[in-house]
């Protein structure tokens, strides 16, 4: 049996290497706070003490983080990734980060005989846990099949997008439309609030017509309660809109909507709701109509 | 059986005719250019001279028009519907106006005894066509319950958001979202482009994804054939941003996205595109990025 290493253990990460130990396979874990590592010992995780010390055990190697500095300190930093890595082993990032970042681990991977891939999800905390993930891939052919029952453990899908940084490239296209959509929910549904409609009455409409979004499956309830605790924090959010704008301005491409989109979640960020699900960016039309769901 | 009217047979209009005539109604039409209520004869239709005529005989009267001015005229002009109308008769918008529109329509029919909904729908051609609209309908309850089996005939699904004016606001700020939705997939897929990733997989990584939307599931295959054949025209999603955005100010609401994306229609509209398909509003992205669906 592989040796699979994983760091890590936060939202997403934490139910992704409880879903490989679930599945059976032999799972060392790093966080940075050791208490969430431990949380897994009970389900047969041993945890370890360094990134280093896991990369020097592991055969395939995971690693979850939340932006382009944690990656960076995860594998170049002193006791690091890259100071333990072992010739033949495999490091498959499921962050989403920059892809110049992507291709630069591939880069400095390969020159230790280590393969790379960035393999950045789709699916919020519930596809974590339920292990219905899609994984979307940038790197080599044949490291992806190499690792593709490893996937299976915790996701559905697979797609190879392309070689190095294309799965991060992906991901942030991605990310811009949900943000984007996240957004259009945001607004109609205020709309209709301060219209006078009835807001389940009005969602139902436009889950069942041609607004139907998976962002307004996925959100609709906790609108219509007011329950904004955290499946996918407006805090990433507002990240991945940043790298996705920066993608763009690389790529000399216009992008009205997902300019506008930014400027909302930022402006969510700095009334303090950064570690809201992202669908708290509502607040903001309620600041402005003076309407709030469960108020009419 | 009810004498049925029907008055608009263009995109929407005529397959829903269509599907009345097939379930068995005795339907009686006029259209402006006559011949595309001529087309009916054969499935049985009889075909009015004016609207006045149609509304000395129908007791239920739908109209299926392009936008406010089309309404007023086929409503209050000479041998209007207004002019020929019948106390006990029941009269039902089923075009996407403004909401003022639609309450003095229901105002000033009430006092001819005409019962009076306004009942836009969701769903494009195909729906219609296939009889799976969903009708949002603003007026009396009773009146409502009377007219379900009619509306059955052409629709899955009938939802009452309310008094006089409820449907047509709930049809904006859906459509409003229709819009958003469809201006995110534009540019998105013309990010991803841009990026050097295959469309046809970026898009099946969208819709399996937490960025699906109806608006991808309808036009990903227009799109990846840059097939701009008219199902939603631009021209009339820009109608309805413009509706959308007179409601939102109406109502004092702030719509940034609505903003946003009514100034993409708006250039597409410039451009000359107003009779293709919603979706050609990726050209204008086509022009900024020199980067065509199918070119990579």
């Amino acid at each position: 049996m592989q040796q699979i290493g994983f760091i890590g253990l936060g939202t997403m990460g934490g139910p992704m290497a409880t879903n490989l130990l679930r599945k059976g396979y032999e799972v060392e874990v790093y966080n940075r706070s050791r208490a969430k590592a431990e949380a897994l010992v009970s389900l047969g995780a041993k945890v370890a003490d360094t990134p280093a010390q896991l990369a020097e055990t592991a055969s395939i190697l995971f690693t979850m983080l939340g932006d382009d500095a944690s990656v960076e300190s995860i594998y170049y930093g002193t006791d690091g990734l890259i100071a333990g890595a072992q010739a033949g082993a495999m490091m498959i990032d499921c962050s989403t980060i920059s892809p110049a970042l992507s291709r630069r681990l591939a880069h400095d991977l390969a020159q230790q005989q280590v393969s790379f891939l960035d393999a950045p999800v789709t699916g919020s905390k519930p596809a974590a846990i339920n292990g219905t993930l899609l994984f979307m891939v940038g790197g080599e052919a044949e490291t992806l099949s190499a690792a593709r029952d490893v996937f299976l453990a915790m996701g559905r899908e697979i797609v190879h997008m392309g070689p190095s940084g294309m799965g991060s490239q992906t991901k942030l296209a991605h990310n811009a439309m949900v943000g984007i959509h996240a957004a259009a929910l945001a607004e109609g549904l205020s709309l209709a609030l301060k219209a006078g409609l009835d807001p389940a009455k009005f969602l139902s409409v436009v889950q069942s017509g041609g607004a139907a979004s998976k962002q307004v499956e996925l959100k609709r309830d906790k609108l219509l309660q007011r329950d904004f605790s955290n499946q996918f924090s407006l805090k990433l959010m507002l990240k991945d809109l940043r790298l996705a704008s920066e993608m763009a301005a690389h790529h000399q491409v216009p992008t009205p909507m997902l300019a506008e989109t930014q400027t909302l979640f930022q402006m969510g960020q700095t009334q303090g709701w950064g570690e809201l699900d992202l669908c708290s960016i509502v607040q903001l039309y309620e600041q402005w109509t003076g309407v709030k769901v469960g108020n009419q």
